[in-house]
């Protein structure tokens, strides 16, 4: 595994270059994860995986895009969101440039909810035109890991922020930044069309916090982390197998 | 001194908000920086500048931009550049995000030349629509501390490219990412019109480097990261002098 | 109900402004649907859910956008795909329209998957202005009807094309329009990235089904129909009080 | 003739692909049309049309585009307009699926005067970029037809909205959407830079009637349909003639 | 009157922000006007025109835009034609300058048939968005005068390019800039939509010319530079008096 | 040399397309240069510039481009700005048409220091884009050419405006339109960002005067002139070279 960001030019286009010249970039946000976790938990959370899933494949780990589209926050001061077109366009261009320097596909390990969209049009682009093999990972694994290891109820369905998957996420990567004297438990009442429109999560969250952070452990975070590392390497097997063939390996 | 990155939001929110409320954005780039320095460099140093000054003001640090626009260097694969547009929109985003989070000033640390033209149209329209007050530092005090400290000469006016400054900044700053023993020296001869006219250094370098690393110290860097932190806290005399008479301090 | 492609204007002006004012716009797709079903299938679908929501709630019936972004199946000659941008600037344009008319809301009923994307765009940007109250409903109440109704089996999780239900619909709906004599049944394997990454349809199913049509009936269709009129119902009660609210009513 | 939005796309791509391969679209708007017409009436207008034209040439007729720049007329409530740039762009993303699809060409029947702006920068980018063969028609042959048919008097040079000849037009097209109980007659006064600046309507006539819509008949509407029919078809045969050639017919 | 180009700030503030406050802006092009006339001969006429009527009105003489969208002449080089986009940015630019400036109003006169379409959008966008009251001249008074004055036949209807009547104008205004020793006649053989699909010209004529310049006489220019003055200020009556009134004049 | 604005295209085409094909482009601006200097100086500098540039290469000398991006004295009225964007893309769509003329080199000759990131952009999407060799002259020479004739010392390092070096270049191009009996010095105090941030003039001097006009002479602006003509010279001889080498000379 080579962290371009530590490495000279000329190891990192060797590494990009020859086997199957992955590289991993890690997505995140400067975001509210309430009270108890740093802002900077999405990118956090994006980059361990992306660190993993280099290590495991002997790829490149690119340095992490610390912010992100995170409209939905923006009303928690602190929260720095970028616009939906900003995210399209930093991705496009890394895309771009990868494609430049020879690199075989790049594998966008996203940390941040509202970055979905922005990321998949990207994706499309660099797919549509051709550009380099390119996906967005969004924690494959993790829906049937946190059913089985939740303790805690959800706050509504798929939404779990800075609530025990979250918090025990952070104790497991970087447990100085989590501040369990300040842990806040919050259950909204959502409105009829709350996962149908476009919505601000400021109304209904003082704190920040949806679901309860209390159950929260490092081994649970060990295990979500686990879970999508795996559920991640199973759905890239065929961009992989992909990059191989163009390659002749 | 409030590191956002490791905080959560209640704290810099309530940093943003009161005092100065300065926040300071490392803008860097992944580039190449010869066979010696990491592909992290100019976003180490502006990271490095803004800490320190971050540090002297108790402001805000926010976690840096990776990726910038080095065009110049993209003939050197691994170098990852972005458009001057999505560097725009970079800044602006962040800029109208701190003015809604309510802080005080934006201060852009940037690392990259790059870089240069568009973070000036970032500050341009940020100013120009009453965003908030913000500017770009280019490492003020440079030039000065440059022509004392060096012991080798430029490859031209102007132009100190993975040579014995940036060398000795990196032996400051990160000095492990240093590998003294692929020291290359390169003089290129330059066409008329270099500094004209847009021009990509790769067919004059094969190397990347521009100057000579060998006489590079870490006392050389750490004097000229002195010297840019006091020219960049004289250039700031007037924004900070300006927030606090909006807020009444 | 008013059908406003039908309608002078003074009787649609005045039925915008008063009572909720709620104004339905299907937002369809010019997509192949296999050999069976017509390109219009989507638009069609979407038109009957409008036509049945403006009827209970005396709302405003918009007449179609017959195009839509259908990028997934624009390998399949005669589906006219629209980019993102355009879906998403079309649906802007008309809730500024609407707000400058003086109507209550937008109701964009969409019949499109790929339309998902851009029309999140275009109501959040119509919410984030403050333009005009606006939602998209994306069949709410199918999955589980779906489930309950389906007889035969998915080609894969959430993707229905072309296949029993879809074809259930037409027969509810336009029963001209379908052709059971020729009716062909897909169930292709898919990479193991499907569902993550853009990905064009016509590589894995040369009719441009997925799924069997076979069972299809108009009795089903009728259920899905009425279970997403209700589920639509369900969804719009909060964006209706918020409009009564506003109008003193 | 094939009515593509009711068949399915393999007898659409069968008509596209062989003979002339002209696709016709009906490029309308949702307008004020006076107390008497529907907002559809330039949509029912360029769809008659179209229809016809296909009929003659047994070409492939595309569902219309309800939606065009009716920014004239949008100080009457209930006129929903697009921009010109988003007309633009949904007739270029149109024609280009065309040549995806590979179509012979690309036929606009525009139904608006506020459309042939942009309309007209659709069709040179399609041409520019060599996309496909395409042109936009605007009633060619109405002029003529007008003058022999009209026997009240146009409000200003040019201008026929909603009068003698509009509602001819729809009571030979769509008669139950004609209110003639609701007539009105309108010429205003007009100021001396009228058809030389852009001019919204509304300060001009309470109505949106300009001129005299009492003469109408169902026989001067068919008259001026197949004036245009056959005025189209005069203008089509360069087109059609160069189709031909490419594909050796 | 007051030529802008050759005169300080103070004067030309003065100007502007007292009296009515009309700027002239020549917009022209630099656009083959075959072997005898030279490229600039749009921009000179559109500047002759415009000092006439600032001079008639002691109105503000800008400077000419020399460039504009004159793609039907782009096959013949030396023609350098702005995309329509540009020529809108130039326009609507210069209206928010000019309003930022204090004028009354801003009066285009139009010397390029290519530019009609884009300066329409401009003058819409700076009336839409009350930047300034605008208005765009394309030659009132011309049609008639033309008529009158021809004594050979045009190349097709509306079509007078490098003939008698443009040869005539710039006999009446630079004589040393036309070439009577290269004088050719061009009457083509047009496709059945000309005049209805935008059309490059190069293929109909070698020369450039459309239509007869022998018959060309400096008295007739004249006669028509007159015309076209005195249509332009009937024109300009009512955006006059609307000045007058909100100044209180 | 040729002027292109008073010549035919057939010769215009003809010097583009053999010997070096080089088009002199001055790009100026309608900006504010005091009380005794006209509106139009930086574009006779940039025209005057240029003139002798063509005449010494035998080149094509282009219609000035009258207004640029001079935000920085937009708050002086009659000063008319152009936003970068449109600058860039009137660079941009000249070039583009340059290469379609067959030309050999596009060269801008800049008069006005806010067009420098605006050309910058344009030529470097010139080049990157392939599209024509090209460069923007910026005053090479300038610098030593003023420390050298400079009698009056500058109101800041490098702000030269309308005092004795640019009241000198109008001494010398066009004596009648300088006032010296309106002269007026200024040295205003400036802020400690001064020169770092964008900042726009008119707080710091009513005038619009940076240092002292006083004395200006006409032989001082000759000799500026000549030394910028030499410095570009200079500049441009291998963009000569390259072309001489692309066309076999």
């Amino acid at each position: 595994m080579i962290d371009a960001y530590r490495t000279p030019w000329p190891q990192v286009a060797e590494h990009l270059r020859t086997g199957e010249g992955l590289a991993f970039l890690p997505f995140g946000a400067l975001e509210q994860h309430g009270p108890h976790l740093p802002l900077g938990t999405d990118t956090a959370t994006a980059t361990a995986v992306a660190r993993r899933l280099a290590t495991r494949l002997d790829a490149v780990l690119l340095p992490p895009v610390h912010y992100g589209d995170t409209w939905n926050n923006a009303g928690y001061p602190g929260t720095l969101s970028l616009s939906a077109a900003t995210v399209t366009a930093i991705a496009v261009d890394i895309g771009k440039a990868l494609a430049a320097s020879g690199a075989g596909a790049l594998v966008v390990v996203n940390g941040d909810w509202g970055n979905r969209n922005p990321l998949y049009s990207a994706i499309r682009t660099l797919q549509d035109e051709q550009v380099i093999p390119a996906l967005a990972l969004d924690h494959p694994g993790w829906d049937a890991a946190a059913t089985a290891l939740r303790t805690s109820r959800e706050a509504a369905p798929g939404l779990a922020h800075a609530e025990e998957l979250e918090t025990s996420l952070m104790l497991a990567i970087d447990p100085d930044t989590v501040h369990p004297e300040r842990y806040v438990s919050c259950y909204p009442a959502f409105p009829s069309d709350f996962g149908t429109r476009p919505m601000q999560l400021h109304p209904f969250s003082e704190s920040g916090v949806f679901g309860d952070p209390a159950p929260a452990t490092a081994h649970t975070g060990e295990a979500l982390l686990d879970a999508v590392v795996e559920g991640s390497l199973a759905v890239l097997e065929d961009l992989r197998a992909q990059v191989r063939a163009r390659r002749g390996l």
